[in-house]
């Protein structure tokens, strides 16, 4: 058989792998819109057995043989070509998912299922001393994991590499130290200045001009609703079945005006990322975002780099107002601006704004390594967590519901996953200077409400590859540099030196 | 391995073709519902995968090694067991998949489809000769497949048997050759009485209290929303993804009543025939109708027998005219209950009403047995279809897609499904009569709006058994009879002599 021919026969497994996927995250979709209750015990089962037929097929040592075929003929190719690239990227995945063996993946699964609901329990009782037992094992759990992947530099890598491929423990780390006093000084700068008025936010806004609102801005953004869809979940999310249809949910609440209007625009980001992949690589392993941080620099941009600018609400106050004169009419844009940007130290990570988010991300961080390394024990998390909530932010959570319990993420077995978020921050800002240099007249073109040019950019240059390049590698493209806090501090600095006058 | 720990090997396989089987379900339920246009590509891929999957999982060598080793040890059980059924029901199932090689299986569907595509595009143009080479195709396809199951006693055997297990083509045809003559008589009669008026059905209707409605009276029918929901979709349909989520799907035209009201009505009868199956048989094959036309027993029961009865809307009405008053309020019952029973031949089957609709079927069953037997040719078909509708009706088409290819069925190749609805309305007026005797004095019950002891009857003799029994010999134990039409001409002739004075 020539290589063409095996890669078809590649491609014609992936693509199936692909759809099992799509199954397995249209029940997923459905349990968090529409399913009734009755049906939640059915859909555990057959998200079980859609998840086991697809592992099955992927790692199928088929797969196997057929890589280790292809691997000379895809030395010859263009290293960034769609062939070789795909050959790359479905060996690093499929090493990764037969090291692994599946008595430990049925273990960790069962483990976490069990966490999971323990965790819901303590948090709600505050009682982290019922959880403790669980996180031991998880974290026990996760050592074991990554001994799969021995030798590493780090043990935190093989964890690290699941979410953020080829990143490295210790280039965060690097990151994150150099951001971390800059965050902390700027957050003490803003607390000294008189703090900033949002009451205006905190009132009943009806649901379904909430939604509109939100729907006409994202269509501006680019948001193709003729390949998705929104609908309402109690935990806003995006989620894809092929790049024809990628879907987005909203939580909408009925007093707040923040909260469903970010999140839309949030979530907006995530699709119009997937929307925007070359549609030829759809059904393969290459039809998705590079990594989660990179995912996440495209909705935090379209939430708060353009959503939260004064540029952006030149053009949209407007109309906000029309919708909701009775609130509205009598705050200016400037109140507005002001309020929809308050800096406000909080125990919650959900809540947090722009100042004061990546400090939440790296005390978990932090937390997370150091449970790996077995330097700090899990019994001693929830002192370590508070004593670094003062020291970062400033506050000390009065229970453990509010502090270390408050996150689902390590009852899932999520360890390995927060830095993504802030990560997400950082490449954001730097892919903000980028675009502002490529696109002179940006600033003005959002004043307007025009979005085509930047959406069009981010498509060229990010979007279309979708998941052929690792983060790092990526960020370097565009931006001639890896992920680099500076951008990042140089756009807190100039936002909030303007609007609490430091 | 003893024979208790092979039964449970075999339901693990059954429970997971049952969780794919779910899978496909949803796909094929947010494509009719949710999915936007541009899902629609990869949405065929998805379906495609996962229903092969099945049929690899359910017909592999395993299976039926399984089946063969339980034979002798099933044989000892009480036959009407549900492990004794379980095992019965799934050699049928499993000898029919694999007597189907799945060269022809790939031929067929490749045929359908395109056969599919033309057959839209000859309705819409009237050309029945642009169809008719697809139609031969398939003609010939289905008695290719019926030969995979010789010897039979008729052609149309192994057809038929597949959505009604056991039923034979001359029971069929003998129960419909004693129905046919009655129906044309009885509808003779009525054409020659003064029409009844139902203008008043035909107004604007506000959608969203054309669904309340609806709800209204399906939560008092029994229909379980904490295990369903409903939806909008353009064809109404039932499905479920296992007993413990059956939801179905209404179309509302908002200048007509009788639209959705009477497919609300109908649907949810067959989602509590489904929400009445013993949760116990869930994820096996055991966990869904006995066959397409007592499934349709239960919905026409709900949406005609009782939905279009005067004791029905004795207690209805009103509410009905609260939600209407300006449409209803001058519209007594009386002349609201003759209008919603108005009998009036029509071209169209699914217009039809319920003197007219059998006559529909036993026109289609006749000329799909003479194409399968030979004596009739595709070629001749326009013309059988314009003599029989003559005959039977009193109409003469003025066209094809009026006429002989106004049906989606035989263009998706189902050739055996069409006396399902007829068979169904039969067994509805059996059932009927015998739920009278069993429960006296439920006329008085409906006219107070109670339904909980009918479907608690219907429970019990029809529903939680699933489809251990064929359909045959389910009837007869309810009702001590095998399918009669006795029972349905019963029923018309008291309704339509009271409605029409005959």
């Amino acid at each position: 058989m020539d290589p063409e021919t095996k890669l078809k026969e590649l491609t014609a497994i992936l693509n199936e792998v692909a759809d099992l996927k799509s199954a397995v995250d249209l029940l997923d979709w459905d349990q968090q819109t529409y399913m009734p209750p009755g049906g939640a015990a059915n859909r555990a089962y057959q998200q079980a057995t859609l998840a086991k037929l697809r592992h099955i097929k992927f790692t199928a040592p088929e797969v196997g043989q057929l890589l280790d075929d292809l691997q000379l003929w895809a030395a010859e190719l263009d290293p960034d070509s769609d062939e070789a690239r795909l050959i790359k990227v479905t060996r690093r995945d499929y090493e990764k998912k037969v090291k692994v063996p599946s008595e430990f993946m049925a273990e960790f699964t069962k483990t976490t299922s069990n966490a999971h609901l323990v965790w819901q329990q303590a948090r709600q009782t505050d009682d982290f001393a019922k959880f403790q037992p669980y996180l031991e094992k998880i974290v026990e759990l996760r050592r074991e994991y990554a001994d799969f992947f021995a030798p590493y530099d780090h043990v935190y890598d093989p964890l690290l590499d699941d979410f953020e491929p080829g990143l490295k423990t210790t280039e965060v780390q690097e990151i994150f130290n150099a951001l971390r006093p800059q965050q902390v000084e700027l957050l003490k700068a803003i607390s000294e200045k008189p703090q900033v008025d949002d009451s205006f936010l905190h009132q009943p806004f009806d649901e379904f001009r909430q939604e509109e609102f939100g729907m006409e801005v994202i269509s501006k953004y680019g948001y193709d609703w003729n390949r998705g869809r929104q609908d309402r979940a109690a935990h806003p999310f995006t989620t894809s079945f092929g790049l024809g249809d990628v879907r987005i949910t909203t939580r909408f609440i009925p007093d707040y005006l923040g909260s469903a209007l970010f999140s839309t625009l949030h979530e907006a980001g995530h699709a119009i990322y997937e929307q925007g992949i070359a549609s030829h690589l759809d059904r393969t392993p290459l039809a998705e975002g590079t990594s989660l941080a990179v995912h996440e620099s495209q909705s935090r941009m379209y939430e708060n780099l353009i959503g939260r600018s004064y540029d952006f609400w030149t053009h949209f106050y407007g109309r906000l107002q029309e919708l909701f004169p009775s609130q509205l009419m009598e705050v200016d844009l400037d109140t507005f601006y002001k309020g929809i940007n308050k800096v406000e130290p909080s125990l919650i990570r959900v809540e947090a704004d722009e100042a004061t988010y990546n400090l939440h991300i790296m005390l978990r961080l932090e937390l997370e390594i150091a449970l790996m390394e077995g330097s700090l024990e899990v019994a001693d998390l929830p002192e370590a967590w508070k004593s670094r909530m003062e020291e970062y932010l400033g506050l000390t959570p009065p229970n453990d519901a509010d502090g270390v319990l408050q996150d689902v993420h390590w009852s899932s077995g999520y360890i390995g996953y927060f830095s993504t978020y802030a990560l997400g921050n950082l490449i954001s800002a730097q892919l903000w200077e980028k675009v502002n240099e490529d696109i002179p007249d940006l600033a003005d073109q959002i004043r307007r409400g025009e979005f085509a040019e930047l959406t069009g950019w981010m498509h060229e240059k990010i979007h279309r590859h979708g998941s052929k390049f690792e983060p790092q590698e990526l960020v370097e493209r565009v931006t001639d540099s890896k992920i680099d806090p500076a951008a990042y501090m140089r756009y807190l600095r100039t936002k909030y030196t303007e609007i609490y006058e430091l």
